[in-house]
């Protein structure tokens, strides 16, 4: 359990990274602003968590965390030059990475016993901030907050973590997998079928 | 004066989620963008200040906050589709909105017997970094540091506040009320009759 | 050397707060919204800093830090009226205010016991992030992500300081006027001879 959550964690930190330099790209950064992009979206999400709940943040123990975000910026930075990556993949390693910080965020909130409603609050922060924060400083509006069903993907990860985690006898490893596959199944059916979630209107003045 | 301050919190809830959904809706965001804008918008200043200050986030102990807000942002988001909501109305329901926030804040900060100058510093931010979360995410300029008699309304209501709360004799009731009524004052005149502050001007390259 | 890091301390925050000021000028914000941005840029990095590690922000304690940024403030926003400042001067400043909160930053982190990486992501944020959420705020794509060797500057001078700290019997003041000109140094060189970093390059899609 505790090796399937660390692999988890780094292929997020690793995807997120990743997200971070493309970004960067297309924005024609340097190699230091695309590094601390990359760090920026792979720690963000976990950093906003541990600072609200007031608990050290994860990385200050474990830099390791920071090392890889820094050390995937560096690869990403030249491999993006000579490797066209295929938007689609990028779109699923991104589906990926979110649905394993918002099952580890969770299950951590949850673990330091705060209840149900907050455990999936954190947990959908745990996912998207990080994101959030880059498109902030790419001077985008956030896909958390655009017509795309990511929000709802995270939501509903951690909401099954919480519900599942409440029955008796079902394996932790059953419990996280469960709920990585439902955010990983809502975001990649959003993006296969072209879903959408209602989008919000103003009734214009007459 | 806990009941009051109770109903006040409610209302300043209420009002920033449904200037959330109402930016989400110029946006056109989708409905999950929209309730995270307006929880967000919400809890955005409170939230800030306790990170400074190091005490528990205060939505972490009642979480009914976040549910409020969110229920706000749902109802609003269907709400605005059918029903026209005047700006008039918006900006004084905002202008409550921040003078409830920036008076709860100062007089939190104040009982956690932190100095009147910090006090004041962290009922701004408790009645504006809400809507300055809220407009960065947006990808527009913060109202805040715009041409607006904003900052300064808080600014005055959190001085009215610190200065009334030294004076003997005076009970609490009053003293909210009438820090609250400096705000909203303030801010409705500068709204009604179109007042700004002296506006930043560069000299211009010879 | 108290002395020392308390006068280089007092030349950041002046520094900083006079370009939010400046910034302000540009997007024609009014006096209370240049002041809000004089401070948050003086104060934004070491904020982040003692946010995320969990320790009293420094400027609860001494508020002179904030009297400081909201005087400069101020007196800068007349200023930028009448005296044309060169572009010239301003970045030798930036520069000047980019060295010392670097430096302060890292010192304060490894005297708080964290290992030296650590300390020196803490310096970086110290040094570039009041100038990030400045930025952000005024809706532009921040300068410490794009071309210029900030980062890079910011990077080598906390490294310096990390390393040179180990050397016994070298003095703290000979230490920190390194560090401090090696942030300098580097800074100034890519200004004066418009040096960059690899820029990201996306491979065009074919």
């Amino acid at each position: 359990m505790e090796q399937l959550l660390f692999w988890c964690d780094l292929i997020g930190i690793v995807v997120f990274a990743f997200t971070g330099v493309l970004a960067a790209g297309h924005k024609q950064m340097d190699l230091f602003g695309a590094v601390v992009l990359a760090c920026v979206t792979a720690t963000g999400g976990g950093t906003t968590r541990d600072m609200i709940l007031n608990v050290p943040v994860f990385w200050l123990a474990d830099s390791y965390y920071l090392w890889i975000a820094a050390a995937t910026g560096v690869i990403s930075f030249y491999l993006i030059r000579y490797l066209q990556v295929p938007m689609r993949l990028l779109m699923i390693a991104d589906a990926a990475g979110l649905a394993v910080f918002v099952v580890i965020g969770t299950q951590k909130v949850l673990s330091l016993g705060h209840t149900p409603a907050i455990a999936i609050v954190m947990g959908v922060i745990t996912g998207t901030f990080g994101g959030l924060i880059r498109d902030v400083l790419c001077g985008d509006i956030p896909l958390l907050l655009r017509r795309e069903i990511y929000a709802t993907a995270a939501l509903s990860g951690a909401a099954a973590l919480v519900i599942l985690d409440d029955i008796q006898g079902l394996p932790g490893e059953v419990v996280v997998a469960i709920a990585i596959l439902v955010t990983l199944g809502i975001r990649l059916a959003a993006l296969r079928w072209n879903l959408s979630a209602p989008i919000a209107r103003i009734r214009p003045e007459t």
